[in-house]
């Protein structure tokens, strides 16, 4: 079986070989696959990767999978929040034509055995705090490629060492598809989109502005002349340390996307952030251009 | 350029970005692709590989490259044999439509970083022996097969453990196409073709006869009735230390295609073995049903 359908008509596929199944009609119709991997509980981030994916490309396929191989030991793949119907209606509102949201054991049957791995990239920001994170993700990414051969991949730039990585992968590996980057989407006062977001209570939900504000400081002085890393991420630790309920995970400032460690701020760098408020690990991000 | 073209016709394409315009074009075409990977210097076991690809799909495509990542410190890279001319001619006589022969930059330019590795089944037998190697053999195919687009790959049974890591790594990861794995193919006095046998020196040539009669000796205990594992290796490795050229890396009775350890010879299994023959290291396999 493993097919639902909605009222309006929208697929829900949850094993594999239909799946493919679909993607070989779809593409000897010869139309183009955008496609918009996501662990659900989608917000307006993924909304705004689905719509355009549906405007550049002829059909739209978005994967709902909470990925067990890109979470540690003591991290929130138990809770991560889940609700699939509200996800297919909101998939469809944005433009999606089909939702792939296998089990575990569909995508990761007994004896599973293979990784894939950015070697380059990986060992900094996240994935110096999330061991084993990016690999999680390289792997979950490859197998979905190959299930629903994209012409075009959209991610949001929220993930940013994420889609650095990627970009690699499908560089290094070949793979036959764009990877493209979209911008943070973020709440009216400066929160960036997660499903994260959805843990705080309130007094952590104002205290979670701390990261966008930290970024607005760094890129305010930066604008001001700034230009010495090391004085920077002081200026931004020291901010966010005002802030009781936060604890930072790191504050980074590096080249982009080469993310190589810069003694002083030039050319295209990225500001990152991850910050526990609460229990909670949020992450964000700013790519600036300095002269 | 990248392009050569032999007389007949048959062309030689050294880029990614040229041969990937090709494959668009024979797919366009609704033709299917065969793809025969080798690292040259071709014997008759690659022809049949060839001449397969060739009855079983329309357009053929065989890669030479000899791929730096799975050859270890020590080991032969740099003196492994290469004659592009006389493989193209052969290639061409076997039914091959195009050569893709890259160099390393083109495969591995500066910076490049990532792996496909498959954890299971690479720790024993040739994995053992050669730290790192099937990660190199995995990561260069996945390329390869990202590159050529192929339905069918075909590989020999020779390299019988690759065969089951690959088959395992395109089912891990979700590849779009089937892995044909084609019988050994031996000189007339049994042993197994390799280009490596152009290191034997004369004497050697003989004594590397221990392999495949190492192999037979065990069969033909098992068809005897013999059954316990270890009495078996002991047989065949107490037969291969009598010839005074022949340094065992490894006897091994697994199952197979599974490749567990086994107590007893039941169902299908293999008896693979990898013996130095002075400096050079050869390998031989049988797979045999036992009842």
């Amino acid at each position: 079986m493993g097919v639902l359908q909605t009222a309006k008509g929208i697929r829900v596929i949850t094993t594999i070989g239909e799946i493919k199944e679909v993607i070989t009609k779809v593409k000897r119709q010869g139309k183009t696959i955008g496609f918009v991997p996501t662990m659900g509980y989608l917000h307006e981030g993924h909304l705004t990767l689905m719509r355009k994916a549906a405007a550049k490309t002829d059909f739209v396929v978005a994967s709902i999978f909470v990925n067990p191989l890109q979470f540690g030991v003591g991290e929130d793949f138990e809770e991560y929040p889940r609700d699939l119907e509200r996800d297919v209606r909101l998939a469809e509102s944005a433009g999606v034509s089909l939702i792939f949201a296998p089990g575990v054991a569909e995508m990761y049957p007994d004896g599973y055995g293979t990784t894939v791995e950015v070697t380059r990239l990986t060992d900094r920001l996240c994935g110096r705090s999330r061991p084993g994170h990016f690999r999680g993700v390289t792997t979950v990414v490859t197998k979905l490629f190959n299930i629903i051969e994209p012409d075009i991949a959209f991610f949001g730039q929220k993930d940013a060492q994420q889609a650095v990585v990627l970009r690699k992968m499908a560089a290094d590996l070949n793979m036959n598809l764009e990877i493209e980057i979209v911008p943070i989407v973020r709440e009216p006062d400066g929160l960036a989109m997660s499903s994260r977001n959805k843990y705080l209570d309130p007094e952590e939900r104002k205290a979670a502005l701390v990261l966008s504000k930290a970024l607005l400081l760094a890129k305010n002085l930066i604008n001001s002349g700034a230009r010495n890393t090391a004085d920077l991420k002081r200026e931004v630790t020291g901010f966010i340390g005002r802030e009781p309920k936060a604890r930072i995970d790191y504050v980074d400032i590096l080249s982009f996307p080469g993310l190589e460690e810069i003694e002083n701020v030039s050319g295209q760098v990225i500001i990152a952030l991850a910050v526990f408020i609460g229990d909670t690990r949020l992450i964000d991000n700013v790519v600036l251009e300095v002269d």
